[in-house]
């Protein structure tokens, strides 16, 4: 797939963005909000933009108004080409409003990482101090140097070669690295998330806080396993398998760190430091440690935090000084990405009751506020991506992605291509349109068409017997290059009640915990791509969310990685990780009783929505 | 070269001696003082011990009485066997009074590394802790642990397989390594001193800070130069000189570490800590760090101080999280080892004024006191160790080692063989004896046999003319295998002088800048090889020393050695390794006016000893 640059003005981030994306997708993934209340179904027209291809020299903020590109909407445009595009100003401010950018602006550069030149003074008979004495006394006060081996190899020559000029890169205080001469302008970050099913890598200057660059890749590790449970099978089951799982995530790195240099037209070496979110199974299978503990009862993590390690040491091709940060995670199966989801949502500062719900192939949930933070895993994350759906399939080109029933059935597919599946949120939204049609009862069930008089007759048609009872035909094989009539089986819709029954009663244990209501849930966050797509009313009609306003349901885009960039840019944001990951409170639904009793109860369609 | 086995008793040290060499060299090389005026003579008979063969079944302090060995003199019994040998309960207790040994006794076991078994608790899913937190929970107090990932990798089949039991291996109150079940009994560390010339090692119990065993080799960076400047230069010269002299070090360093594990019977995964001493080039050397500019003017040093190196990284092959301590460097030609001598002399700690004096391949004098200690390195080497004499040679079997002249010559060798060459400290003995005699007058000139009528006839014959004035026969040809006799030179006779006058006016400058005359000193101290074989009123005849009495000479041994040893055992003793480098002020003689008139003084014997 070829990758074109999108220039953003008047922000002046470029993206790389892979052919056939739509621009606002790709903008939301740069965590740019764009706002879209038709749900990217193009006929709201609020994401209108400007676009010009990139050849227009057009560079700075004054120069807008000579902009003469085309207007369009941002969820409608397919990126086929370098562009720039310009996002009018009162949408970035709003941008800059939304929850993650918030967060990430109130950062502000306060990183590790440091650059500075020094001139070191020239020995003499009189004064004859070695080359590391003079060094450290030509350092910047509150700057130490234990000095490593590798440091020192260098150092004679780079003084005697460079008159004496060089360039220190220091790390929390500490002197890491000398450059020859004056480099103080090159000092570049990577922030990643490490999902089991996509890899994303943003490119930050680490002097501006800028993101230069954003790529993402699938995570390679899924051929050997589509979920974490199978991935640790492999581990446990084969020989070199956890070697195999951590050379592959290590490989596919640092082809986006290759990239992602190439895209900013940057050097590697100028690159010094990672940081590293993703659930716990990933962050052990990265580092090399054996997940098989996390898949027996009772589901333990080898660690929790792990010091800063040389991203050398892990094979991670930057720096060879550079070192990676990894977030550290909270549970078996709450890990490092959740940590960064409170982190970007700020759940933990929060003065009122928030609920962040981050589905992925998993479903974390985080419940609190300052005043403390629940949270507990749910296995609810298949279903949601399409798995164990009979249609199912990942948001790729030809998934059905939305689904109206008012009189029959109007579908919208992924760059409006012949539908081939559906994926997770088509499913949600096909299965809310279709209770909300009484094609289903709150049950489940599929209602028998003899009976179903009140349906409209196009509708009726739709429905066929099953493998197990009646499914529902959204799009006819006529319509499509398929061989078969594209269902909605009883089955997915069993499948679905199960996962979004598990969401919901992970949300009652929680608010339980906190020993609050419903109600008192101010903003429901939902995070994660997933996230981004749902349609927040068909969320809100199958009751994966509780029975709250729409105007406090909102979606935050990727908050695990925009928690890593916040990681990177700022110590404090580190800090902030660390005390999270150690104060949030873990909730093992396994291990209670009450939560197979709501369960029960929440597998249920809402009655009354 | 075989090695022999050598079991001390009562201290049960064991000693591996390499064949030929003498039971007094390899108990003086281990520390073990053992008194002999006679100088190894054979004549004093206070070296008297008792010696059985090492199937003797003698192992413990009460079974001392059974033994029915033979008695022998230490400086003339050669190892050729293994052995027990038994040095007299009065002559120990004498040793522990020496200044190394007292030293080293004064250190308790303060080392910076501990060991301790935990017992992990078992998670359950009410308390699904990981891993690392439960381990945390489990430590003592004081011991942190910012985690490793290698440790994360073992940590949870190590736990599982172990009954949760683990052995704790922390280096100054942080976790370094884990190992399954109880290992505390196992933890050694090795002290070297890395000679221009020489390697020696010793194994330490670090439970007990016993000597366990003791191994010297050549360092085989011998054959690219026998001294510093011309090792240097080799590095300067060639590609791959650093990284060629480098390899040999640490190769040569790993054999040591083998041969000392199989002596000793322990495990090289038991070794946690190497202590390194040596001077400023070698410990560039050995960590790969370029020295070329050591050897131009203004003579600076890369470094000072490294930080605690991994062994691994440095190629050296002990446990895989041990540590390699580089003790710091003073300046560019006063090294390590000299810190080393200054520890184990207690030069920084002494009330009275002290000169240590440490002849290997250079000299270093350290002058001082508890209120301040001044240090130069003086070219001196060379002539000491036999290079630049016409028959100089290392002190092997053969070398002639004491020369007596009454009368006429009377030669002692090594090893009593016929006389192959002269080594360092015959040298000085045959010139002392030619100065007594008669032979040289104190400008060093070697008499006209002609005028010389006092000399006794025998020894009148003896002076025949040579390529610059006169030459005296030590040896004549039929009295061994060579084809020629055996001859000091004139030219030899300056060289001495040249050496000898570069030691003294170095004194001198030190006294100056210490603002105190020669008498104020209240012993000198003779360190090294070189210091333990050297006849004290002949190093005092030829003016080597300043002129006091005999009684303030001693000669202490190997003390950079020594102070490795406690650098190793004592964290305490390293605290003050790094003052004692931060401290002392080394004065650069060739920066110096005065130096060259002293010198030129200085080269002329004393006219009235």
């Amino acid at each position: 797939m070829k990758n074109f640059k999108v220039k953003v003005l008047p922000t002046g981030m470029e993206l790389s963005v892979t052919q056939g994306n739509t621009l606002m997708k790709a903008l939301i993934e740069a965590g740019i909000y764009i706002e879209g209340p038709c749900g990217g179904r193009g006929t709201c027209g609020k994401c209108k933009i400007e676009v010009a291809s990139l050849d227009t020299e057009i560079t700075k903020l004054e120069e807008i108004s000579n902009i003469r590109g085309e207007s369009k909407l941002a969820c409608r445009l397919e990126v086929d080409r370098n562009m720039v595009v310009v996002v009018p100003q009162a949408k970035v401010e709003e941008s800059r409003k939304s929850l993650l950018q918030t967060e990430l602006a109130s950062y502000g550069r306060q990183g590790r990482l440091v650059k500075f030149t020094i001139i070191v003074p020239v020995p003499s008979l009189e004064k004859p101090a070695s080359d590391q004495e003079r060094l450290w006394g030509a350092l910047h006060e509150g700057i130490s140097y234990p000095m490593k081996v590798e440091a020192l190899r260098i150092l004679p020559d780079m003084l005697r070669k460079n008159k004496h000029i060089i360039t220190v890169v220091a790390r929390k205080g500490e002197v890491v690295a000398l450059e020859a001469g004056d480099t103080t302008l090159e000092l570049y970050g990577i922030a990643f998330d490490i999902g089991t099913t996509t890899l994303v890598g943003s490119l930050i200057n680490l002097l501006t806080g800028e993101v230069l660059a954003t790529q993402s890749e699938g995570n390679p590790q899924r051929v050997y396993g589509a979920d974490v449970i199978s991935r640790i099978s492999y581990v446990d089951n084969e020989d070199q398998g956890l070697y195999t799982l951590q050379s592959k995530v290590i490989t596919a790195l640092n082809e986006i760190v290759s990239k992602l240099s190439e895209d900013a037209g940057i050097k590697k070496e100028s690159i010094y430091e990672i940081t590293i979110v993703g659930n716990t199974t990933m962050t052990h299978l990265l580092l090399g440690v054996c997940p098989v503990y996390l898949a027996r009862a009772p589901y333990v993590p080898a660690f929790k935090t792990v010091a800063d390690i040389r991203a050398q040491e892990l094979g991670l091709k930057i720096n060879p000084e550079g070192y990676c940060v990894i977030v550290p995670n909270i549970a078996g199966f709450v890990g490092a990405d959740t940590v960064g989801v409170i982190l970007a949502t700020g759940l933990d500062k929060s003065r009122e009751l928030r609920l962040a719900i981050d589905i992925g192939t998993n479903g974390e949930l985080v419940l609190g506020s300052e005043k403390g933070l629940y949270a507990c895993s749910t296995a609810a994350g298949p279903a949601f991506e399409g798995a164990q759906i009979k249609f199912g399939m990942r948001a790729a080109p030809g998934a059905i992605e939305r689904v109206d029933i008012t009189g029959d059935v109007r579908l919208q597919t992924i760059n409006s291509l012949p539908a081939v599946g559906i994926c997770g949120s088509g499913v949600i939204d096909a299965v809310a349109e279709m209770l909300k049609a009484g094609v289903i009862d709150y049950t489940g069930r599929i209602t028998d068409p003899e009976g179903a008089i009140d349906l409209p007759v196009q509708i009726r048609k739709r429905i066929v017997p099953g493998a197990s009872g009646f499914d529902f035909i959204l799009d006819y094989c006529e319509g499509n290059g398929l061989d078969e009539d594209l269902l909605i089986t009883q089955k997915d819709i069993r499948e679905l009640q199960l996962a979004k029954g598990a969401i919901l009663a992970g949300i009652q244990v929680l608010l339980e915990e906190l020993g609050v209501r419903e109600q008192d849930i101010t903003k429901i966050l939902l995070a994660g791509a997933f996230g981004t797509y749902i349609r927040k009313e068909s969320a809100w009609r199958i009751g994966l969310v509780p029975n709250l306003d729409l105007e406090r349901i909102r979606a935050v885009g990727n908050a695990a990685g925009v928690g890593s960039q916040l990681v990177l840019i700022s110590e404090d944001a580190r800090v902030r990780a660390w005390r999270i990951a150690d104060s949030v409170k873990y909730i093992e639904l396994s291990a209670r009783k009450d939560f197979q009793d709501k369960f029960m109860e929440a597998i249920y369609f809402p009655q009354f929505r």
